[in-house]
């Protein structure tokens, strides 16, 4: 066996020197650590460092102000905690409450640089920024939905459709929920999902737990086999960072055609796609859209200049209201919103569905458009939940959202 | 304008406290960044330690001993630059020499604490290790064929087939060509390419560049168009970690029932799975197998077993001759080499092709297995390369492997 052993060990050796140090116990440092009373402990070493903290959405937010130019922002984040050197270099942290089931990510500063945890290799990418994942699922607790359990798995596949808009070909993210294959004469709904700004077709289905939340709300019975689509809807770009045939170098968020109309006007060719090559229901009863931030944006947009196409539409933190309306290239997108209004609510579409965080900076847009359709009595349905402009909240609106689709 | 673009960077906050200092030039540090006379450099802030380094196998390998209990191996690995530190406590190293057009992966140590490069959103994971990634495309180089183009683009499904062997859904992922989804009546014959040790399902598609590698040579007409499946051959588990029910934790190599004779067993159910769901020509002369370290071990075992299943085999720095046949479970699996070798080659497939590293520790065990098949005048194509265990190599491999392929 020890010459297996030693043959295995130098086989992991193939990735380099890199491989050798996590593997054989360079550091030999754990975390995060779930430990048993329910708080989680969090390790870093660095012998030489003065200060070292951790980041996360799993400590309590609290209200900060960013000043920018000559104006203040006023945003509930989480402040960064500080950890403590042991006698081994070791840096730690243990929460002082218990941490909630949720799906989380965190970072630690070492003397002012950001950094992952080099000992948990779960990591996110969110616009321009890496992330570790700590997830604590818990039976009965909604962040069992963002865990994999044994049940039937729908199929994730990444495709690419050609854009006349763009010229090019740009990649989906697609779910055909479990047993499509296995029923070649089955059509499903459709649900399109959209990502907020700098992200990309990847995003719901890395920081969302999208396909997870679909596979378990199938299994429960509680949502309709649907198929769902992520699209990218930043329009000057293919793919997500290096699937992009121009950008191997980083992620960037000055993306030319960026919420002035192009993708929403662009919209009906990635439905038109999507009828052509899945067994869909092609209708508007089997139609639904949501998308958080700027994707809320682009929901509403694309709901009201196609009246005709989505029954079900979710604005998820929607970034309505931050003035790129007026600017925008396809100014008649954005234009005659009250007219626009009245003939999609005539036709009585199913459901408008709008959530948003209480410390969100984008409540008052919001809380204003709903003072708008309330004024019209128009029907709607509103989820208002703690905490701000943030991923846990999407998943928790999308897993309230996709139950009532379809019905 | 500066209303949008508050807005529009208070949107980015969204993701809480982590993306505010990629976004807004926390640190301002550029890294990686390839010059203009294709030198490369690298940095990393640290302004409080004593010793920064960089690995990654950009750098030129040298041959060093690593001790186990007391046995000592002998490998050609990177050995870690030296970084210095600036002024301003940013640590930098430019290299001496241009690097050669190529994929890489490159990590930091921090007074001992290996990182990844915080500046840079290419990640990777391999086993428990996260590398930075960096790509040096270039039009001619072999490196060419593993960046996007615009070219026809085949779709990446993750999709799950039901097990018997392991009693439960396994992940696997599917590429299918361009053309696949417009042409329904086509049927495609199918390469299967397998992992080593610790990789799941993931590894080729991220590390490999595979899927890159197939529209590249594909859209040349280097290559058949072909579906190319990547199963998971550890087969105790589901799927790549964070995908799979049971583990949340780090990834481990101590996998139950890894090279043992399982995966093998379990083969044909795969692809019975593949023939049965996806428009294959379901024959031998239109299925290959490849598979790299514990895939090229697999891929020759399943190919002796199953003498009428494959036309085209390639093993792949192939991690034959480690002694864990002769431990192995299903010993049948591993028993009777020159007997199944004999009826195999009886069979006349199309091709059996061996490829390593000059300085990989499996050559050996690769030289001794070529000598019995010359022996007995059984025909092969050989490669070698420079270097050793590496990605570097197995991505060339299967560059060189697939345009061989359904001829």
């Amino acid at each position: 066996m020890k010459r297996i052993a030693l043959v295995i060990a130098a086989m992991l050796l193939g990735v380099g020197a890199f491989a050798q140090q996590a593997l054989f116990g360079g550091a030999g440092v754990e975390s995060p650590v779930i430990n048993e009373d329910g708080t989680v402990t969090f390790r870093y070493r660095a012998p030489k460092a003065v200060k070292v903290t951790v980041s996360g959405d799993f400590l309590q937010p609290q209200k900060v102000e960013y000043k920018m130019g000559d104006q203040t922002i006023t945003a509930e984040t989480t402040v960064p905690a500080e950890m403590k050197e042991g006698a081994d270099g070791v840096w730690e942290y243990t929460t002082p409450f218990k941490v909630a089931p949720e799906l989380y990510n965190y970072t630690f500063s070492v003397d002012g640089t950001q950094v992952i945890d080099p000992n948990n290799v779960f990591v996110n990418r969110d616009v321009a920024s890496l992330t570790s994942v700590l997830l604590v699922p818990e039976a009965g607790a909604r962040s069992d939905l963002y865990a994999i359990h044994r049940v039937p798995h729908g199929s994730v596949t990444k495709v690419w459709y050609p854009s006349k808009t763009a010229g090019f070909d740009r990649r989906l993210t697609v779910y055909t929920p479990a047993g499509y294959e296995d029923n070649p004469k089955a059509k499903y709904p459709v649900l399109y999902v959209l990502h907020g700004i700098g992200g990309d077709e990847d995003a719901w289905v890395t920081q969302g737990r999208a396909t997870q939340i679909l596979d378990n709300l199938i299994a429960r019975g509680q949502a309709k086999p649907m198929i769902v689509v992520f699209t990218n809807g930043n329009i000057s770009q293919e793919a997500a960072p290096l699937e992009n045939s121009m950008d191997y170098t980083r992620p960037t968020m000055s993306l030319p055609q960026t919420m002035e109309g192009t993708f929403e006007t662009s919209f009906p060719e990635v439905v038109s796609f999507i009828d052509s090559h899945y067994r869909t229901i092609a209708k508007k009863q089997s139609r639904a859209i949501c998308g958080l931030s700027m994707g809320g944006f682009h929901t509403l947009y694309i709901t009201l200049n196609n009246p005709d196409m989505f029954n079900y539409s979710g604005m998820f933190s929607a970034a309505i209201g931050t003035g790129s309306e007026q600017t925008a290239t396809h100014k008649e997108i954005y234009a005659d919103v009250d007219g626009k209004l009245a003939t999609y609510f005539s036709k009585k579409p199913a459901l408008l569905w709008i959530g948003i965080g209480s410390s969100d900076f984008l409540i008052q847009a919001n809380n204003e458009f709903r003072a708008k359709l309330d004024a019209a009595g128009y029907p709607y349905k509103y989820m208002e939940t703690d905490g701000g402009h943030i991923w846990r909240n999407w998943r928790i609106y999308l897993s309230e959202f996709v139950p009532l689709l379809f019905k």
